[in-house]
């Protein structure tokens, strides 16, 4: 919370505009929203909010702009009548690194600086104090700097570097490692599925052994920042791969497609076939590199 | 630690097993010790452990019978020729739920009550207090309760069942659900790879979330119990398959196979498309079922 009442506008009112802009008007800043049906902006309009005519109209209105649409080329459409001169854009659009840095190009040919973001959150947790949620930005680290404050009051920032194209490559990255836990998780629920056991005693132990696993992303991020990977290892592929026939005949004898952890297994075998017994699993990453 | 010296053999001096048998002879317990290859055995005898001749004569010196052995057959093989009556042995070799459940009823057969145990731990941190290394055991609840104590020694102990496949098959759906996290960590680094960014810096933002969406596995845990996949969901199937192409574009423009989230992502399409959009992500597990 901040004693100074900013101005911005927020272009986009989906659930996750909406959450944001919930949070902006509560906390007294003066708010300027636009959205392409404009039923959306009626709610926001009795809590405050200047609801725009126009996309163009609200970007004239003030300095930052927040633009949360449903992709890349939303943005594009919304903000090609506008005047974008002298702008701070804040986008918060789901794009990839490579749109990022285009629309960044694009928005400075016009005048405009430009700050990329990646939201780590869903709606619900927008302005809830201790949801975790936090939005990594990139873009020019004096327009992060000048609206820091007021960027900080829905979530958390995380700023990640000047290429416009970090804040959306850290996002997928981490959604992406999600994924892949997500597999994991229901690889395992599928493994117990047919038995006696209730899910709901076999997840504080599968969620507690995962989070003591997730201590191994700082050793992977060291053997890849030294370019050796065979460093403290404590069990090394060698023995890991002798371990997956187990794994296999156990999805076989419960019933259980092993197709979310072959690919993995497959890449751990072809790398100790490259001659690599002594690394952990790191090397698996570089067979991932084209 | 305990005031009373149990006496105990251990069949097995790998790098697990010599771990196991170092930490009970730390402890003050009587061990007797027996491998194939006996100079695997002589630093155990060393620091006070009876070498037994034969996996024969090591059965014979004690009631309880910890077998740590490469495989279930070197199970089978060590044991044939070992008077089992009134023996409780405790195996804690590497096997699929139904190499544990045939072998308990093999042991039952030779008068022996039969434990299984399922090792969530590397050998450096077996008998290191707070290390997290913990054993799964099921089988005969009489049998566990009687040897617990000496059990706890080298690390914790969680039983999960009177069912002789459960500790095998809680340990390999961990050992899985791992594999699939480890899966998303790799993608996860081959994305940033070329990127000027220290694999040091994103670890923690990594590891961070990842644990922090571990907590979903108790919500995946009550959709399973309840049988409805659509309770209190925060974002919902439809939209995840919505945010997939994001994913898969940023594999591309990074150079990076996406091998290891497409079979998730594929499963994730097909349970919508069988027109299950509001639910999380928890139907992909029965589409694993067989």
């Amino acid at each position: 919370m901040t004693d100074i009442r900013h101005s911005l506008t927020l272009l986009g009112l989906g659930a996750m505009g909406t959450a944001l802009a919930r949070t902006w008007l509560a906390a007294g800043h003066l708010l300027t929203v636009w959205n392409r049906t404009s039923e959306r902006a009626e709610p926001l309009a009795a809590a405050g909010a200047v609801v725009a005519p126009s996309a163009a109209a609200a970007v004239a209105a003030n300095r930052l702009v927040v633009v949360c649409l449903l992709d890349d080329a939303s943005v594009g459409a919304a903000l090609s009548g506008a005047d974008l001169a002298g702008r701070d854009i804040v986008n918060l659009t789901t794009s990839t690194p490579a749109q990022a840095r285009a629309r960044a190009a694009w928005a400075a040919e016009r005048g405009a600086r430009f700050l990329d973001g990646g939201i780590m959150a869903v709606p619900p947790m927008i302005g809830v104090p201790g949801s975790g949620a936090y939005v990594f930005y990139s873009g020019p680290q004096d327009a992060f700097a000048a609206h820091r404050e007021v960027l900080a009051v829905p979530a958390g920032t995380t700023y990640v570097g000047d290429d416009p194209g970090f804040a959306a490559l850290h996002d997928v990255a981490l959604l992406s490692g999600m994924y892949g836990m997500f597999a994991g998780v229901a690889h395992a629920f599928a493994l117990i599925r047919r038995e006696k056991i209730a899910a709901r005693s076999f997840a504080p132990l599968l969620s507690g052994w995962l989070t003591a696993m997730a201590a191994s992303v700082a050793q992977t991020a060291e053997h890849l920042d030294a370019g050796d990977y065979t460093r403290d290892v404590v069990s090394n592929l060698a023995m890991q791969v002798a371990g997956a026939p187990t794994l296999l005949s156990t999805a076989e004898e419960q019933g259980v497609s092993p197709e979310l952890i072959t690919p993995y297994l497959k890449l751990m075998e072809r790398r100790l076939a490259d001659g690599h017994g002594d690394e952990d699993t790191t090397g698996v990453i570089d067979l991932l590199l084209r």
